[in-house]
């Protein structure tokens, strides 16, 4: 009955993988690397987009859609960003196929459709972003742009697992322009503000907000800040980041505009992205060894009722008890499925949709029909409660609020238990080997000290949090002198 | 004042342009034969989008997303599909870059980075999504599958324009699978209406629903329906296609099923799509010599508010006035802007909502307040009225629906007066060459045929309507026996 699922301490990689493709979100492809997503998947991934949507349009972003092609020139002209990015590109050379003379029915590259010039599939946007506000922006009237766009990506990963680090994933970028560096970091802030105010109350997932090392900033970047998530595996995970650029692909692309006093400048840029790895995160951060848990403010089906009954009489009148209810919770803006086809038993449901993660099953049977109860199960908890039916639909809207914020507050609390301060190297060794989470530690703030202990032991800087607060001490590594403690975890 | 905008008897294609550029609906990019959506013309495409996308759920389809390429090998499979698209595909070869040790600061396509399988970048997704239906689809059971994709594709064209023939374009493309032909082909049937409904209901623009000539068919279809438009220059545009795939990619994948019966047997299909080129049909059909003119129902702002003050008093007071308006309006369901931006006139202004084609502009100055009454003008007919205030919200929501009937009412004129009969090769001609529009003519037939008069005179059949009534009649061109008229015309 069901389907099996790798037990978290058995093989947590393979109970993730085992969530993911068993609970229908996705599947591997004939493309390496690449995913198909599925519908179930999708509908999540749907949910969360259009939260985020409206939250960018809140905060007055438009969406635009710029060429999945950056031509090479344009690539290499911001020397960070095109080094970060050089090693891991899909390369367009041609662009026409043509019958294999040797070899019937097959197809080959036409070596006279040579392109005069590459096209790199886009990694990131900046590049053809900031080659077309050049022809945007002429004054300080013309910006700020704050402009988003939601659109495939490319990055040719050698290690790649599903949702958290494909060759192809979905995501949305930011790229806005400004008349001054101090709007564009306020604008940073704002978007990662944004970030962490939808993975913690749509996700359900605490953040930590910080500013990355030199070392781990994205590539083109005067700062990138980032909000940083855990698993429970002990492992941190980077859920979205915001860039300020500076003026950086201004210079590169030669994107000036003339102020108030007509004196010209180059824009000041920002860009932020939150991508299909979410997914990863939501499944990651939550889930059991029996399946999905997904918090009710972003599942696609947040109520599934299933009807227990024998023979057609019973079934009647249950689907007649049912149709009532499923009409006042979609009234509630509740989304509900009444699973009543009869190719399954009941028990297989149940597991199919603890599998999914559906935040509430309803179960009805003749006998609670007399009763006029029906049996409620949270899938976050296991709980079952015999409930009345009168008024069934309020109780299960705030049973929905509740699972939510339980959600919240156990990934927290677990959080919070994995944040640790030591100022031993050995206890800072044997912390990220057993009990994982965030190490809180002094750094002496260089580039080589942070490369030396990522080779030690595979943990890197996640961030240095916001309003972090000073305090004088010695590196973990070096012993040398420092102002404040970071943050260090293993990290996906 | 205002942008200058060609003439269409002046420049027909140049008034496109410049609609399209001056309009803030796109622009050319640096990557040959790819544009740049614009904020104002992607907040239109996300209008159309959320109605169809809606249309496709209402109608029992999910979402899904398949990978952006497809190996050479899968590409070749159905060796029709793949004969259509090998000329026009762009293709990845490499997938790194490094840098050109003869060049500083430039890079290179790393030779030693070529794939093993060249990918090619998705004209169309039947090849991969039919590759994975076959890990899908075991039993009768698991059909039908209802699936679309939101996406971007890329075809290689040679010539390209503006939304109506881009190198790459956004799209929805549809994949369905099924147990019998007969479903399959009533699905094909289904969403043609779908497409048909939402051209005509939303889009104010008539359409003709029929089936394309062998000649026409989509590269790997059975039957390829279709709605054709018809656009102010007389020439016809192919808006949506819906096809019949029977057996063709079940049978390339080796995609099979057992019935109830257990019995083996290949899948049937359909695939359907609409894309981006349907703004292009928009802009072409319903704009005139000052600009756009968006249909109401799915114009991103639907009512533009502008003041008409001296002084800041006078300003406070409209305001005041506006602000309930708008808030009226917002809950009446309409789209509003006030624009009581300072840096421009508002004659300025009202060209460049008329320009942009916002279908209500609604004037306020401060005479207007003290007699209680705001100047409207239609962007449809250019009609000016004076109207009370007092229940000037629901003047407004009914004028919408005035103007989207309208706007409909008039392309359906226009598209009546231009389907003629013609049983005279010479008159077929000069009716291509003056009138323009639907030549109704009997043809014999062949594919032949059709090539040759594509040849004299750059005509092609645009469809065989469905439900056409059979009549017996002489080809055109051959005088060969024909049982039926079909329709030819010059089309983008």
């Amino acid at each position: 009955m069901g389907k099996e699922i790798t037990s978290r301490e058995q093989d947590y990689s393979q109970w993730y993988n085992d969530l993911v493709i068993k609970g229908s979100l996705a599947d591997y492809s004939a493309v390496r690397g690449c995913m198909v997503i599925k519908p179930y998947g999708f509908a999540l991934w749907e949910n969360m987009r259009d939260v985020l949507d409206k939250m960018f349009k809140d905060t007055g972003h438009q969406n635009a859609y710029f060429p999945l092609f950056v031509p090479k020139s344009l690539f290499e002209a911001e020397e960070k960003n095109a080094e970060g990015f050089a090693k891991e590109c899909a390369v367009v050379t041609h662009y026409r196929l043509k019958s294999d003379p040797n070899n019937k029915g097959k197809l080959i590259v036409d070596p006279e459709a040579k392109l005069e010039e590459e096209l790199v599939v886009r990694p990131t946007s900046e590049a053809i972003i900031w080659n077309t506000y050049k022809g945007w922006i002429q004054s300080y009237r013309d910006l700020p742009i704050l402009v988003n766009q939601w659109a495939n990506v490319v990055r040719w990963e050698m290690r790649t697992r599903l949702f958290l680090r494909t060759a192809e994933f979905l995501w949305q970028e930011g790229h806005t322009a400004h008349a001054t560096a101090v709007e564009a970091i306020v604008e940073t802030k704002k978007m990662l503000e944004v970030y962490a105010d939808f993975v913690e109350n749509w996700m359900a997932l605490p953040v930590i907000k910080g500013v990355k090392s030199p070392n781990e900033r994205f590539a083109g970047a005067e700062d990138t800040y980032c909000i940083e998530a855990l698993m429970q595996d002990g492992k941190a995970l980077q859920a979205g980041t915001s860039h300020f650029l500076g003026q950086n692909f201004a210079k590169a692309f030669d994107v000036k505009f003339s102020d108030r006093d007509n004196k010209l400048d180059y824009v000041w840029a920002t860009s932020w992205g939150v991508s299909t790895r979410l997914i990863g995160a939501l499944v990651m951060a939550h889930s059991d060894d029996d399946g999905l848990i997904l918090p009710p403010r972003i599942a696609p089906v947040q109520v599934v009722i299933v009807p227990i009954y024998k023979g057609d009489e019973q079934k009647a009148m249950i689907d007649e008890k049912v149709q009532a209810i499923v009409a006042n919770l979609k009234a509630l803006g509740i989304s509900v499925k009444y699973d009543d086809s009869d190719n399954a038993r009941p028990g297989w449901k149940f597991a199919e949709y603890e599998l999914k993660g559906v935040p509430v099953r309803m179960a009805i049977g003749a006998r609670d029909l007399e009763k006029n109860v029906v049996e409620i199960a949270r899938r976050d908890t296991k709980e079952k409660m015999t409930v009345s039916m009168d008024g069934i639909e309020s109780y299960i809207k705030e049973l929905l609020n509740t699972i939510q914020q339980a959600m919240y507050d156990k990934a927290k609390a677990f959080r919070e238990e994995r944040i640790t301060k030591t100022d031993n190297w050995d206890e800072f060794v044997q912390l990220l080997d057993t009990k994982g989470g965030f190490v809180s530690a002094h750094w002496d703030g260089t580039g080589e000290t942070e490369d030396k202990i990522k080779e030690l032991c595979k943990a890197t800087i996640r961030c240095i949090p916001l309003d972090n607060p000073l305090e004088e001490g010695k590196c973990i590594l070096t012993g040398n002198p420092s102002t404040q403690r970071v943050l260090f975890a293993r990290a996906y």
